[in-house]
């Protein structure tokens, strides 16, 4: 179904993901994205009864890029530390001859504030569809399902 | 000491494993053991000195199943959503052929109450027995210690 | 880049290390590690600005033995269990015709008190560079770089 050298990929694109989001280097988050990617953040209640609305729904890159810009220029915010815990990804389905990859992942964001303890910001799962390009294995899609219902008006870096 | 078909084989089923229990889709969980299957829930401290005790130990796959509808059928219990972060497995050992596999790994589950933070349930490790079927790799057996001491009275999903 | 052996060892000295420093076998704990190599559990703050200080900085694997001798006889503590959830390592590069890893990976790490909760003792990630030896791969070096700002005096066991 896969060979070694893809998957060994496909796991260092989670691992380098979740690096990048808790390095604070953030203008490096949007490279991990097709051009015509979608990135969506949709609390959980609301994707189990196919509701739309999203925490936050970027439709291209350009609007990933945005976001970049709102983290680090314009977002009023409590600074914290982040660190993803992303569970191994299971392999839903590989087609279009090896190129394009289906994949969930289990992940826990921890924050840690910097006077303060270490809680758990964020648990959910990823929903990916994954290609292969000429530099390597970039998301088409990246769905972030989270299971608190909460509103997570805390949530600033990326997920 | 192990193919690559196998190692990918493997990393799925603790990933698959841990989607299901983590969907609602409790229905699927007993199809990831064998007929003659154990499953139990230990506290660490009995482990560790060889005390039978265990939370939850389920001795065929016809008592899992019994599990399962007690879940979603009998017990009373206020509802959440669970989310475990499993770290890869160890390999202790595989023999027969490839036919049989010995390993562990470290789990976290995460509990987030509907209206609520997201705190730690359980930390523990699973210890399994593995063999390879015409079905894919199932769970002879598979034995959840977990590191609490606290009689965990809130533990309903399958962990 | 690397071939499906290297990389499977790679992911169980992952495993196996975490399972060691939860599993109260510490005498087992610089087994991992280079007769010349180093360990060191630095805060994030101090790390990224280049600053030297370090809660813990063994500077060859007698040191960490010595460590170990502390952990269980000399140092005065509250005992706890730990858990290690450990993320995919990223491989950052292979050198020297396969024989020196360089890789990172996440890492949170609960606490539970015997007669408590589980919490979030550290988040963090190991910076680490990794030799192949005739016994297995070992670490030359593990830098723990962890999140919180607040001296954690009650770091004991192996993280």
């Amino acid at each position: 179904m896969m060979d070694f050298n893809t998957y060994f990929e496909l796991l260092n694109l989670y691992s380098d993901y979740a690096m990048v989001c808790d390095s604070s280097e953030w203008e490096k988050w949007p490279d991990f994205f097709m051009e015509d990617a979608f990135y969506r953040l949709q609390p959980r209640e609301n994707f189990e009864q196919g509701l739309p609305l999203c925490l936050l729904a970027l439709e291209s890159r350009a609007m990933i890029q945005d976001r970049v810009y709102g983290v680090k220029e314009t977002l009023y915010h409590d600074p914290y530390y982040q660190r993803h815990i992303v569970g191994t990804p299971r392999v839903l389905s590989v087609t279009d001859n090896g190129k394009r990859i289906h994949a969930e992942a289990n992940y826990a964001v921890i924050r840690t504030k910097f006077d303060g303890d270490s809680t758990i910001l964020s648990a959910g799962y990823y929903h990916d569809h994954i290609v292969k390009t000429d530099e390597g294995l970039k998301f088409q899609s990246r769905l972030c399902v989270y299971d608190s219902e909460m509103i997570a008006n805390s949530i600033i870096y990326p997920i």
